[in-house]
Order: C-alpha cells, then sequence, then structure tokens
C-alpha cells in the first residue's frame, strides 16, 4: 500500500524493454543517435508542430534549464507560492538563472487567478532598477494541490504574461495525468494555450530516468545546448534517453500509463468518499488525491502499512476548514504500478477504522 | 570500426539486466532505496574503508559537484591545461563553484610534473586578495592523453598539495582502465595515494549512465546532498542508480570490462606499431591510443568506414615531432564492446595503406 | 521642499572637508591606510568589543556581502516580505550568495514576530534536502516602515534564530536614526541583542558613500576580504573611505546628524497630525514618515513643489484601514540636510488644503 | 620615493573640490542628478558620438560589468594570459558573468599578436557544446606591462573577434596615460579602432573613485543598469560620481594629469637608463617602467625608502634574459602626484649604488 509518491513505483517494462533493444551496436554520442532522433520526431507528432525539444534526466533538470532559458540573473518568475520549483528543488531554479528571484503568488487549491497574476505584476513595473525584471511565468499542470487548469484558465494566464511581455514555461512533471483528466490534445494543453517552454514529464509516468525540455518558439532554445552540457545533463549515452521517450511515446503507451494512474486515484477518492470524517482538501482531478483524515483512521492506515506523505498548505479553498487537532493532513498518489488490491484493502481498513 | 569513443558503445547486458531486475515493487524515492544502499557497500568494500558516496548520471555532473564541493567561488583548481575539467565540460565546474577559476598547468602527455605544480602554486600565495585562493588540485587517471600516473608520481602530487593546504580531486573517469594498466588497488590508487575525493566513473566502462562521487574524508561531503539537488542531479528512481553500480561491481564485472577494453587497446597499439609511418604520440597505458598517422592511412582507414576523432594537443613529449603537413592526429579508444574483427580489420587496412 | 528620500542630500560638510584632509602624500592602496586603520578604531570603541570591520561604498554592497558571508547557495535568509534586500536590490543577495533563497515574513508595520519567525522556521527543519537549508535571519533597523525593534524584541527574535542554527544578519541602513531614538548603545542595538553581522549605513545619514560591514565573530569574516574583491568592492584609495567613516563617528558626529534628521520627522509628524484627514499607516519613531493623505492635500502639496514618493505596503496595522480612492499613501523622508523651513512650509500647505 | 602604483596616491585636488562644490541642496539619487547628465555629455564629446555610459567606483566593478554585458555564463573571454581580469580581480569576471571562462593569451611586452589571436580562436569553433562559446575579446590599454597597442594593432585584433562574433572590450584603466603616449583621439583609441565597450578609467589619473563603463552600441548596455544594481555597484549619492567625472574631464584636467604622470615616467626611465646594470623588460611607453636591478642597486633603494613592487612576468621578449639570481625584477609606477623630487633622488641613489 505505497502511496507516497509516484516515483516509489519503477519504471514501466515496455520502456525497459526498450532500454535493452536499443544496446546494439556502437551509435554516435551526446544525443546525436537515432533514438533520441526518433524521439523529436515523435515529439513533434505529439505536439502537433515544429519544435526544439531535448532530452534529461530529472524533473528538476528540466525546470531548472527551462526557466534559465527564459529568465535572465536580474529577472523574476512568477509561480504560485507552493509550486514545485519554489518549495522542492533546494534553489535549482536560483542556481541555474544565477541568481533570479522566484516571486510566489498564493491561490486556492495551488492555482493562479487571473486577478491575483494581475496584482503581482503590477508590483513589477518593468524597467524599476531597484527590482528583479519580469520574465518569466511558471504553471504547473497538474499543480502541487493535485488540481487542473482548463484550457480557457491557461489560456488567460498566458495571454496576461504575454501582455507583460513575460514567456511562459509549464512544469509538466505530471503532464500526461492532467492530459488523460481534461481530455484535450497536447497541443491544447500548451502552445495553443500560450505555454512556450513545457518540461514534459514522464519519470512519473513510467520512464527509468527521462523527461524532455520542449520549445514551442525554437529561438528561444538557442542556448539551451551549452547550459545543458555545463550543467552536467548532457548523457553521452543518450540513445538511452531517446529509446526511453520513443517507447514512452509510441502506440500511446504513455496516455495508458496515466490512465491508469488516474484509475486508481478515482477509485481510492470514491472509496474515501463514502469514509465517516474523511475530507477532501481539493477534488481530486487526476492521481493525487489530498484528505484530512480522522487521526483514528490515519493510525490504523499506518499499522496496516500504508505509506503515504504528511502534508501542509497555505491553499486550502474558502469554505474548508484546516485540519483540526484530531486530524491529519495527507497526500495519497496513484501510479500506473499501483495495484488495485492496495487500493480496495486502503479503502477497507479506512471504512473499518472509521467505524 | 567505431573507435571514436568508450562511450559509443551501449551499455553493459549485464548492468542492463540488473535494472530490469530491480523494477519490482515499490521502494523509497531520491536514493533512500536497498540498491542504492548496497551499491555504498560494494563501494566502500571495493575501497576498503568508511567513504561517504553518491550516484550521478554523467563524469561532468559528478567532477563539477566534486570540485564545488571543494573549492569556494573564490578558489582556484589546479590541473592539467588539456584536463576534461577544463577543456570539455562547457564551464561547468565554473558553473557549480559559482565562478571559481580553473588553473592549467602544462606537462607532456597530459601529466602534470611536481615541479610544474609546485611553480603553479608560487604564483597564487595564500591570501593574496586579489588572486583566487588555492583551494584544490584535479588530477586525470588516466588523463587526457590517455597516459597514466603511477602509485609514487599520484602521491607526490598530492603532497605538495597538502603542504599547500589544498584538496585533491581525482577525475576518475576511466578509473577501472587505469587500475588494471597498474595492477593496483583501488585504494592505492585513490585515498592511499592522497586522493580526497574521487569521481569514480563507470559509464564509458559499462553502465547506462551511472558514476560515484566517493569522499574519502566524510566530513567534506556535508553539503553534498544539497549541491546535488540543486543542480537536478538526484534521481527520483535511485534505484535504477543503485542497480547498475551494484552489477557494475559484485563479481569484479568492472574489471573485466576494463581488461577487455585495454586488451583491445593493447592489441590495436602492438598492430599499429609495426605500420610503417604511423607514430605515437605518446604511449598507450590504457584504452586510448593516439597516433599520427600519414596522410595516406587516414584517408583508406576513413574510406573503409573507421570512426576516430581528430585530436589536437600541446602535450607532445620532447623528442616526438608534432604532426607535419601530410600527417593526421588522431585519437582511437577502445570499450568493453569493441569487437576484436573490428581491431583486426583496422590494423590490416592501415597496414595495407602504407605498403 | 524634499522629502524623497535621505540620499537626495548631499554629505555632510565636516565629511567632506576630512576626505579633503586626507588628500595627502601616498599612503598604501586598497584599505591598508591609516584612516582605515583609525575608522577600525572608532568603530570597536563604538561597538565596546573586538570586532572584524570593512568598508565598502554602497548598502547594496554592504547587505549582500554580510549575507554571502553567512548563508551558502543552497541557503534561505529569513526576512520581512517586505525588507530591503527582498525588495529593493534587485537580487543582489540571490547574486552575491551564488542563488540562495530570501523568505519573505509578513508582519504588520515592518516587523517581524516572533511567532511568525517560529513558523516561518517550521517550515524549514534542518536537512530536508529538497528544501534550502535555513541560514540567516536578516532584521532591518529601522524597518522598512520606518519602525523600531526595541532590544527585547530584537533579542527575542535573534534567540530563535541562533536556537534553529541561523545567523542574524542586521540591516542597519538607518542605524544610527533608530539608535537617537532608542538611546540605546550601538552594542545594545546590535551584538548584545544577538547580531551577528551588521550592516552600519552611514550614506544616508551623511557620508558621500561609506558603509561598515561589521562582524562581531571574527571567525564569520574569513573570507570576506575575497568577496569583497571579487565583487568590485575594495576601494583602490581606500584612505577616502576610511576618512569619511572617521569624520563621521569622531565626536559623535553620526550621532548628531541623526538627532536631526529625527527633530525634523518629529516636528513634520506633530504637525501632520493636526491635519484633518492626514492619517498615520504607523507612528513615526525615527526619520521616516507614512500617512495616508486626502488627494486634495496630496495634489496641493505637489503644485507647492513639496517631492516625495507614492508608496504601498503590505504591512497595514490591524485598524488601519489601507487609502481609500481619495487617499494617497506616501513616505515622507527627512535627513541632517533637510531645512526647518521646509518642514514648516509643508506643514502649512497641508493645513491650507484640509481647510 | 613612492613608486608602488598610481593609486597610492590620493586624487587631485580640483577634483575634490568638485565634490565639494556639488554638495548643494538636494537632487534625485541613482544616477538621475545633473552632475552625472554633464558627465555623460562631457564623455559624448569627448568620445565624438553617442554612447550609453555608467558611473562606477572601481576599476574591478567597471571591468567586470563590461563583460558581463558582453559574455553569457557559457562564454569564454579571450585576454592576454598576464591581464588584470584574469590576474588580479579575484575572479571578478567569473562572478558578474556567472561563470564564463577567461582563455589567456600569451605574448611578449603583455601584448596578444593577431596570429596568437587566431591560434586561441581556432581552438574554440563556434557551435561545439562541450566548450564555452567564444564571446568577447578584452584587451589592456595600457597593458600589464605597460606597453601600447598602437591603432592599427588593436584595429587588427578587433577585426579578427568581429570577424569571429566576438564583441571587443577595452580595460582602459590607464586609458589617459596611453592617450597622451600615443597621441591620437579618444575615438580612435576606442571604437574607431573597433572597441564595443570600455572600462574608461580615472581613480589611478586622478578621481577619488570613479570610472565610467562606455558602450558605442548603446544596444549592448540595455541590462547594464540592473546588471550594476544587484551588484551594488549604483551609487545612491550618485552626484558625487558625475561631479568627479566632469571634473576630470572639463578642460582638459584629464590630459594634463596624464601628462605629468608619463613625464615623470620618461624621466625615470631615461635616469635609469644611463644606471649600469639597470636593464628595462620593456620599453617604457606610459607611466609605468619595468626593470630588473642589480641586487645591490634595489638594496639601495629600499634603505633610501624607495617603495615599489617586486614582479614576475612570462611576457619577456626574445632577446631580453629574465633576471638573473643577483638581480630583481621591479615596476615603477609614476603618477600625476608624484614629485620631481622623488624621481631625481631614486636616480641619484640608483646611480651611486652602481658606481
Amino acid at each position: 500500500m505505497d502511496f507516497a509518491s509516484d516515483n516509489t513505483a519503477g519504471a514501466s517494462q515496455t520502456i525497459l524493454e526498450a532500454i535493452l533493444a536499443a544496446n546494439k551496436g556502437s551509435v554516435p554520442a551526446y544525443g546525436a543517435d537515432p533514438y533520441s532522433a526518433k524521439a523529436s520526431e515523435l515529439l513533434a507528432q505529439v505536439f502537433e508542430r515544429e519544435i526544439a525539444c531535448f532530452l534529461v534526466a530529472t524533473g528538476t533538470a528540466s525546470n531548472a534549464l527551462a526557466l534559465a532559458s527564459l529568465c535572465p540573473p536580474w529577472g523574476g518568475v512568477f509561480c504560485h507560492q507552493e509550486a514545485h520549483v519554489m518549495e522542492d528543488e533546494c534553489g535549482a531554479p536560483e542556481m541555474f538563472t544565477a541568481g533570479a528571484k522566484l516571486i510566489g503568488i498564493p491561490g486556492p487549491a495551488g492555482k493562479i487567478a487571473p486577478q491575483d497574476l494581475r496584482a503581482a505584476l503590477a508590483a513589477f513595473p518593468a524597467g524599476v532598477v531597484k527590482q528583479v525584471q519580469p520574465a518569466a511565468l511558471s504553471l504547473s499542470q497538474t499543480t502541487e494541490a493535485g488540481t487542473l487548469y482548463t484550457y480557457a484558465e491557461i489560456e488567460a494566464l498566458t495571454s496576461i504574461a504575454h501582455e507583460a511581455g513575460l514567456s511562459v514555461h509549464m512544469d509538466g512533471a505530471r503532464f500526461a495525468n492532467a492530459l488523460v483528466a481534461l481530455q484535450c490534445t497536447p497541443a491544447e494543453m500548451s502552445w495553443k494555450a500560450g505555454v512556450d517552454v513545457l518540461s514534459f514529464g514522464a519519470t512519473k509516468n513510467g520512464t527509468l530516468a527521462c523527461e524532455a525540455v520542449i520549445f514551442f518558439d525554437k529561438a528561444k532554445a538557442a542556448n539551451f545546448p551549452f547550459q545543458r552540457k555545463r550543467s552536467g545533463h548532457t548523457f553521452s549515452k543518450g540513445r538511452f534517453l531517446g529509446a526511453q521517450m520513443v517507447a514512452y511515446l509510441e502506440h500511446g503507451h504513455w496516455l495508458s500509463l496515466a490512465k491508469t494512474a488516474n484509475a486508481h486515484a478515482l477509485r481510492l477518492a470514491e472509496g474515501l468518499a463514502k469514509v465517516d470524517g474523511v475530507r477532501f482538501a481539493w477534488p481530486r482531478q487526476a492521481n493525487e488525491i489530498f484528505v484530512i483524515l480522522p487521526g483514528r483512521i490515519d493510525a490504523r492506515l499506518r499499522e496496516a502499512g500504508a505509506l503515504y506523505y504528511d502534508w501542509s498548505s497555505k491553499s486550502f479553498a474558502p469554505g474548508v476548514s484546516p485540519p483540526g487537532p484530531d486530524e491529519v493532513f495527507v497526500r495519497l498518489v496513484t501510479s500506473f504500478a499501483t495495484e488495485s488490491a492496495d487500493v480496495e484493502r486502503f479503502i477497507t481498513v479506512a471504512q473499518a477504522a472509521s467505524g
């Protein structure tokens, strides 16, 4: 019953087998191999346009490199105050941008509201020398609260950003989970809605270690190869990144994996919704569930071996009262590798504990 | 006939199978898994002492993180003027150290001589505020010229460095190839000879993407986890790095791989030594051969499909005349995956061309 | 009627004359001159203990260098969310620390409350690798709201910080104004209350361009000379910094200057308090006044040639309603060079406009 | 007899008086004052074209900020291997550029020869990802050897640089001394010869602390205000920088000061040339003399109270034998403040010691 994260899972067997299949003969190093070329081709198809894309092994690298391509050292990146780039990367964006500032915007359920973005931008008029210069907006899809921006919501935010001269980054660590939940196309959830650079996550959804940074405006990618190299993120045996991404994308494998993960979360959420005393911090939308558990249920679940993290947030929606003294706020994550039996058992234990 | 690099090869089948075998169930993320623990244990055994070690995916990350743990932003790292950290990492050490300076020391055959290290240090007396402060010595084993430092040579250099208050880093991208060539122990080639931090390379010798940064003085490693995280080099699915390193080390697999690579290089060198007009820039010692080829031989080899890089160097030994107008200076690299038939064919073509 | 800032004033004539007097003969460069030595001696006397101190020319340099000596690149600096280091230095602390993160704490009247510091620290438990590591607390005295921490308040905050392993920096850009307002000793307002490193401002209070970074723990200053040099803040003709600081401190000149500035602010505040419709955002405590003016009064003052800045803040105290649609929120600053006639005229114009 | 440096002198009395004269009333802060505006206007006149210029207080700031505007973090700056930016700024260019690499080019008498620049550039072909990207050439005028580039020499180097896509910076810490020695115009010695950005030094030639960074292509200056601010080099009381520069330039004061300094050096060099055993490392061209003194003469001079620095160099011209065991290599610098009596006495002591 491991619901701690979608990265406590291993990798999709299909993807690992693709790695083995790629282990033949010699091919050029540093990404000049046919597997990486094929990955680029597939990503261009998936996103229905010409792109510049780069494979890296971690989400932190993907985000930090993307932001460094959009924001100078004296710039500011606007993001939700609980965004992963803000809170969970030990200052990677600051390192890669050589000292830019992340400016946190509050908002319920992990989401930035248009009026709050406008207010934040108003505090940073361009050209005021004493302040960092507004350079980029970073949106997380799914958000840190497991919630989703609709197409219209993304479009509203990117329009505001573009009008103010900012570029837009999307942290898509769980892009696939969002996509299958929203039932839109990759293009709609990214460049058609105004995203300039996308961290296209894959590791949480089944690769061993592979993510793509995708530039919809190729001109913005000109310096990326140098930044990737000097940050140590250019793999010598690039074929193994390429092979992962190819297997991830071919035959809609990535979408299947995400649908599985989301389906487990749906079932788990539905089950927990019927348990007395369990409250949802936000509605479940993809593969993460944020619930406030009565202490007794939490205790029984842990005794039964369930794994998950305690959580905290400043993003409770109006109307949701924060966890009380006898409650525990937790995050539950499902993945492609979650087993249905674990989901059912979790619900059963919770149900029993509430009795 | 691909002798371009030891990273145009794939990975050892044994290691890839270990990755598949590790793909079971859920384990804690970010390196807190049993595979990574086992890797640490094996590395401690291999090096015969307590260590602090960290797995990363690329050699550039390994070197840059190691140097950043030894050298402050206002510090200087002494290295051979043609070292990989100096010339081939697009400024990674500068990025990770936040702007330290690499100070190149000349020397024949890619090696630093004790008197040249002393002279370089003499130009940076500690405490002179206008200069960067001497902080570390970085040695490459094997060197960029494919040559080796003996135990005594390493010890002589590390003693000078330590006396001057510097820490010593070894770039062991081809540590295994050096080790089997010198027939000494890992401990002798590192901490017993005075090395403080080792970039223990494995990717060029058969892993998919896995290197270890090894601290022999654990105190120096205190901040490494934060630096690794913020540079995006902490893998979420750390088990797959752990599994690679375990398979690499178990049953002496790493030594077998390196012996194979070196044996191919030996055979190739012996064959080329008999070809009229072929001159060796330096003696072959591990798995790299640096030869000056008559233009005609070079042309025939390339026609026959041989792959290798043109090279250049400021490190020709006294007595070796640099390439003439009808000569081409090239590097040939063998790996665990090199095929004997390719070696023989290369020699045959060269021989025929010289006739 | 220039109340825009205390840096629109020139310098104290006494201090400029000291610069001229120091212009005799040749003396060693880079701070090894007798004037700088004398400045160090006087600062040690003023602070009643052994110190390590360094002269620089700007407050931004002083703060950024101080923070860089306390906080590693992977560290976090806690400060008020409207602190100068947070909002007004275009990312200088981020540049000098090589990418550390500033963590803003809200609080009324520009001040951090102990419980809010505790809450902020609780969100950054030491050793959590994904987060920046808590490294320093930076307090501003006077605050950005022109208010003051009492000795007890400083001591409460520094105790919490020290218990959590943080060092404490004080941004004393208006240290003298605070000191004469609180009627305590420099030692009490700094190291006796737990401050480790002080940005001892002097430029706003009468020097041409001279500030001191003062380390009460000399060990923390070991690397400062290198950081100062590589950031371009080591003056070659150091005598002119030394001479300014000596003249600033001798005969209590600095205290006289600050008393004058504060007295003007007191008179201005008293005058405005009697004007109908003028509201104080916070009580005046030193040489800055933050008032909410009826639009009509603001208009008349500007017509009459008064200079001052519009202001904005998230720090309104409970009980103070934010500026309404017909009100303007402004900051008025007095200095040693303010003329009483301007103060009186400002009050008269405001009074007349309110009639 | 202080010949240690041109920064052991004080400032020109004329310039200090201008500072006092500027101490009237209140003016806008941060460089928006009339003195700074006047300085810009005069600099534009002096350089006979539209420029963007910025005043800072130190030469290190000036150089590092200029280079940071021309070179990205993954770039390389080509300079003489003994250039001030390379050896004497404790890594300031690396800090300000966020980790760019300085690439030293050898050359006799502190000068870069065209063929050596070509060779250095050939080793950094654009687009090779593993290497830093060639971004800028930095020339020192006068050089670290006190020598001068002629117009034709500058033009030859800047042409090579521009063809290769590099921008050109000139470190003009002793620009005035070079100018009066070459008897050309400021425009000829800078933009007419292909210089893009100039560090226009003034401190060594008589200001208290004031230098100008001058962009001949204003577009390159767009981000300079932010870089200057975040590095702490924007003075609040900017009028005092402006006043210095105005007084420096008005009535040709700067040229008079430099002529005086150079004349002292000429007299000193002529005097020493007649002393038996004194050898010149390079010909004197501006206000610095590099001589190899017999040990006995050196000893007598020091006994007599003469101050100067021991020197070392890798730039001895062919034909000049390096200092022997009984010789001392030293640098002598004159300034506007040097006294003729000291020059004569120095010659007399040397003469007597040689007898």
